[in-house]
């Protein structure tokens, strides 16, 4: 077994491997560069890396190296995420002015260069997971669950029903099935990207899909949850928007203390999962349980 | 060799085979069902099929047999091809009405809507060719081809030069690479797709390239000279559109006269490239010399 890293360890380092990484290559990856500079202005605008971050997670859980191709297909999702994020903070879409602090893509380039940045995101997501040295089959499993992910049977049919519904208030059975499409088909495809480049067998790939769907829905749980009790300052971002605009959320169908109930199941279910991938003891879920630190509510 | 359909009987039969495979598909590629009506009101508004047809006609070329799994694969440039339509026409890019004789998708499903159909449709032409029952080595080739040619070195680049330079007048150099990433990556794309699937050598997929790459051009110079000599009925959209938008164009910068000497010389290039192609005499390249009577002007 390989050193292992602490969470804090682990985030540090690979946290600067993906910025760097992002910083290399994404100014290589097109040819116009009032288009690269709009792109690169939201991929580096200082995210968490939460994605590729749990799909590194899950290879150091496997005691798999993180070499540069496996950290480029990681990577690759937060191409993707960062589309997903310029898309919704569209005029047409939430209409959003600030994102992590700073002004939205589409105010700073227009809402025309910003549906491109989205559009050139998205498909350079595709590019650089396909072109990583990787297996071909890896390849192709990873693209595979990507794209169902991201696409009209998930993260685009979340979107879809999230304007669809503002004003119109949802049953809890349709707004778990709008934050499973929403939020959490990528985290969940971060999760298991992690199992396919570990070689995971299929046990491990059914324990690492389920701590990845109730993660993604802890995930946006703790989000709405933080729209109500957080602050804008700590958020970089507009609190107390969503009440504003009449969007279905947890705190509003259940309460914060029904709601902090529902975050705290979610984790457990997700710490369950984890036990299951560990059943012969064969690996340390250790850091995949600390990632599930994030969700604590401070007293 | 299988019998060879000429080039209206070759048109027929698969312009209704690819239609037939869109709509029997669509539907049942998305969870939503605001979002799948948004996506087949465009996928479905009566498109010629040019790229998906040409990768096919390229099959035939070769002699090889449009299996289920080879139409899949092709059928999906025809996904990505109507997202980047409606997401031209949205307003904050060329704010267009009318396409194909009919109500842009932003005028019937809004902005947000059309927004998140065109990023439905692009996800899911990925899915499909990675879900098509091919070698994972040709799909693979085909995802690395399509994601290079959409991306921001190839369409979103050629889409963001566009709107970056309206009213701006670009040199002649500028105005060919505008060209090259907005509409010739894809049809170049599609032309080397049917040399992905036929298994064309590499002398093969070079006189492919140079074909897709003449052709490209030769559509894009038609378009501009149509919008000058056509009319509105013919072409199911606004003509006389680009002058009063002070877009860059080819008749802009040559004249009627001179537009139609380049797009003759454009043909006779793509004519040149299927003499190397049939080099050996092994191909009957006569269905590929067909499509280029498309950019015959009517005296």
């Amino acid at each position: 077994m390989g050193t292992k890293l602490n969470f804090d360890e682990f985030i540090d380092q690979y946290r600067d491997q993906i910025n760097t990484f992002l910083e290399t290559n994404l100014s290589k990856s097109g040819s116009d560069q009032g288009l690269v500079s709009a792109m690169a202005y939201s991929v580096n605008a200082g995210g968490k890396r939460l994605r590729p971050l749990l799909t590194l997670a899950v290879l150091q859980t496997f005691d798999v190296a993180v070499t540069p191709a496996r950290l480029q297909a990681a990577t690759a999702l937060e191409l993707l995420h960062t589309y997903s994020l310029i898309h919704d903070d569209l005029p047409a879409m939430d209409n959003d002015n600030l994102r992590r602090g700073k002004p939205t893509n589409h105010v700073k380039f227009g809402a025309g260069m910003a549906t491109l940045a989205g559009d050139g995101l998205l498909t350079l997501a595709f590019e650089w997971i396909a072109s990583a040295k990787l297996p071909v089959i890896q390849r192709m499993e990873l693209i595979q669950g990507i794209s169902h992910a991201a696409g009209p049977a998930g993260m685009v049919a979340g979107q879809a029903m999230d304007i669809q519904n503002t004003r119109h208030k949802l049953s809890y059975t349709a707004l778990k099935q709008l934050h499973a499409g929403k939020t959490g088909a990528l985290i969940q495809y971060a999760v298991t990207a992690g199992g396919i480049l570990s070689g995971a067998n299929a046990a491990e790939m059914a324990a690492l899909a389920a701590y990845g769907a109730a993660y993604g829905l802890a995930f946006q749980i703790y989000d709405d949850l933080m729209d109500v009790i957080g602050d804008t300052q700590a958020m970089g971002k507009l609190v107390h928007k969503d009440a504003g605009e009449q969007k279905n959320t947890y705190p509003g169908l259940f309460g914060v203390a029904g709601t902090i109930e529902k975050l705290q199941a979610t984790v457990v279910e997700a710490q369950e999962a984890l036990k299951a991938l560990d059943s012969n003891n064969r690996l340390d879920a250790s850091l995949l349980v600390s990632f599930l630190e994030y969700f604590k509510i401070k007293e």
